[in-house]
């Protein structure tokens, strides 16, 4: 990056339009960080209106901020494979520093002094104990989720989607929101498993002939 | 769409990650509506800082709303060309009733009965007079110019993105946002206008075995 | 579009090379509106023959014309969601409205005036009650008869495809062609059910591993 | 191919339409074989009712057979590159009997028997001498004509497509269809040196300033 | 090609980059003739290996000649489809005959006076009797295995790709290597023909409710 | 990856083909890091022969498995942006750590043993000292030279090709190869450099009119 001031910010969005995740893992559906942001931000409004009827209260800007700039260091790093975050948990933190370091270097570079700190504040890593920080976490955690699971249903067998399908699930189990994974569990789920993975045309065909028949 | 419930309202998400802007037309980077609707939030999130910094008050969970679910009866209906959207008022209000009829439809059908007016506020059309409404507009157009920018700047000469170009810059420019249009003006534009478009690459040859020589 | 005369007329079939059929939802194989066109016409073609065979009589040129041309509007309105066209009849026949304003535009503004009485002739809806504006349907339904066949054939469960397939083949079984209809429901749809839709890789190695041993 | 039958035939369609055109060249808008079918059939149109109302007759039947089924031999041979196919005059004719050969076989093998001799007769070679046959030849060049000038104008600077130009356009001018070329180089032709090429941006945007300003 | 000298060829490296094997047929994994040419370089050097420690001699400079350019005449004729290539003896001549004069045709006008006797040396056909040709013919044919059986293990059930890996597999049994044969047949095919290919959704999300559950 | 033994390695091979470099940056030509060692074994095996007949004695089989595995961990760690490896020495030291433990527990557990040296020598860093070391330098700068060359040629102007023109080129020319440098600067700089980049079509049609009217 180049420009200056906003306008580098803005060109840096469209920046994460081109960067996929898990490049060449996913043969069906490719995902990109821009897209990824935006489901996880819908997801997360979902929960966060589940929890707040049940008497929770939600920071809505809180959560706007966290949801759609929680990825945006991948501008810098592009997307790491997870594999290699959790080789070692040195690394883990030495990746998190660089990241925050090449974080401060552009807002300190690109964006005027005035905002710089409500930049900093709001690239800073979302997923705290809030229940924003929880949200968030839940909802980037079913975005991984979704796209493991869409991957199986066509047909992947790559272990790598059933590993990424099971470790997705089995977080998503033990994030501290009770409504949430409540209702994930007893309404998404059961939609998910009763799915219908395979169409017999034979059967298809003969069915409307028959009816054509009739 | 045949799954049911909230599962159905996810899947359909990634439906949106398929969605193209503009099919066919842009010839360096393709846009999808889930990353669009991002890149909206990202811009309406920027200028509502501004707007509340000189003294305006944001509903953040308005344009959280606002912004990330404008374009998700795109769903339902592709993108259609703005050309047809605006060949005439009654179909442009045809398409409208259309698209809405097929949200509630949507709405009552797929989503349990305690949500669904929820849904239903969220979805319903967000350009309107409150500063909220404002910003979702300007961010809109604010997409359409980047788009259209990063089209011209690569050397399409598609006379649709000069005229898609012309067309957002001067709807920017009369938006009722004065803070964000002055700063969009003496700001941003000054960026774009000043942005290198070509490169002379022998010159750029030359000055390196210039530098080697000496 | 802003060229002018024929010089537009050519160019903008390239554009229609650009535009994709039911944009998203294709998971094996993308069809884009020219490559649709040409199936039509050669469909078409080989159904034509049949009727003719039968004692028919065939105006060759009429169904050249009504083939080629049936989707050019396509490139005034791009690729409408058919649940969209079929929401209200009023929206069609709105829709219908427009597409046809817009090719009377285009034609008086484009298309030398010599010309324009042939080329609003040859772009009116094709589909009528002569033999070749039902052989145009006939193609027309037997494409997405096969667009939808590739797509469920190769695994892909998206029930949108499943009722495409249905209302394609229902369709197709009710058009007034006897010889062609008979012709399809006898030879084609017995081969059709009769592909082999899955492989047996470890069967298939062991039996070469058999032979070499032998 | 092991299916059978017209189904076979059918489903050879659909394999055209991944047929990539000069494949690894086109670095703006990829052609595929189906498509470039339909736009020869579309220019043949044209420019046989051109020559139509000059008094000449047009079969437009035989006009119809040739233009969709010139190139269909290339599910056979895919796209061979044409300085390959123009090394040597005994390559060239020993690649066109194979290709007949291979022709033969299909339509021995697939197309039922009493199907045949229409079918032998429609897929020959159908450049002669007839004005059908110039006809098909004139608009299989202009195609290469707009193939290349696409790629000139978005600023491709391979020589390949300049040679490709230079060929298609002097090859054009020599067709022994009068009406047709003068056509092509008094109104197409000027059209297409009109077209402009640059866009200055700084400019576009300057003017729409001062327009606000105004 | 219209550069001059070692640039053209080194130009022409990155064309090869751009030229798919069987262009249209390969439904989840592209393969470009680069990247098959650097597989075929790393299975030679592999079994290269077996044979070395099983006493054989390799002469490794000329393994890695004929590895890596095995295939660089597709510059000049793309990637010809086998059945025609196999569709006469003396079309196939005729075509290796083309091939080889195109090959020096470009050494002779690109490829400085001095290195041209290298140039012929390493571009002539290397699947010659020694044993590095054997090792290429048979790092050849590993990959046209692992390219249809990656298809068929991924559900495409194109009989075209049935016939790939039978035709593969046949002939790699028969290559006159035989330390390399025999590891591919009891180490390779063991783990190819255990490999697990459908995915049971509902089993995998039960299994881990149950876990979460104790 | 859950596949065992040389299996294992050799699918993950094909992951190497779906890497894609520098990810969302390469606007008109994509690169894969199986293409790129290919271009890189091109590249090294061409100077070495430039530099064995300069009086060099050249390791070929060393020269030969240094570039088709200088690149194999990518398919461990994905390509990691250069900036991001270059932020802080001790990061790039962490990171080639990591790759080398994650390596050498590919190694351990998938190759067997009495391959497991062979196979730990093989994929260890190659740019050492020897010429062998200095040639696989050389030889991938140069691809980012030709990468970045490509891309600008083709009217990219983003400024990250620039920088990478420069870096690639200025480390090239300070690599200790002499004879290689000295012929890479006096052969293909001046040919790079002479190369056309823009086509004047108005100029290149009324020239082919001139030409036909004589």
């Amino acid at each position: 990056m180049v420009f200056i001031g906003i306008h580098a910010f803005f060109t840096s969005l469209n920046d994460l339009e081109r960067i996929i995740r898990c490049p060449g893992r996913f043969k069906y559906e490719e995902h990109n960080v821009a897209a990824h942001s935006w489901k996880v931000s819908q997801y997360a409004m979902f929960f966060a209106t589940l929890e707040e009827r049940a008497g929770n209260t939600i920071d809505w800007k809180s959560l706007y901020e966290k949801t759609i700039n929680h990825d945006f260091a991948e501008v810098f790093i592009g997307d790491i494979k997870t594999p290699v975050k959790h080789a070692s948990l040195e690394l883990k933190q030495m990746l998190a520093h660089v990241e925050e370091k090449m974080m401060e270097k552009f807002i300190f570079e690109e964006i005027p002094t005035d905002l710089q700190e409500v930049f900093l504040a709001r690239m800073k890593e979302g997923k705290d104990a809030t229940i924003e920080g929880r949200l968030l976490e839940f909802a980037d955690k079913l975005d991984q989720f979704y796209e493991s699971f869409a991957e199986l249903k066509h047909g992947n067998t790559d272990r790598e989607f059933v590993y990424m399908y099971q470790t997705a699930l089995t977080k998503l189990l033990q994030i501290p929101l009770q409504v949430s994974v409540l209702y994930f569990k007893n309404e998404i789920l059961a939609d998910v498993i009763a799915e219908k993975t395979t169409i017999d045309i034979a059967q298809l065909t003969n069915q409307i002939l028959q009816n054509h028949k009739d």
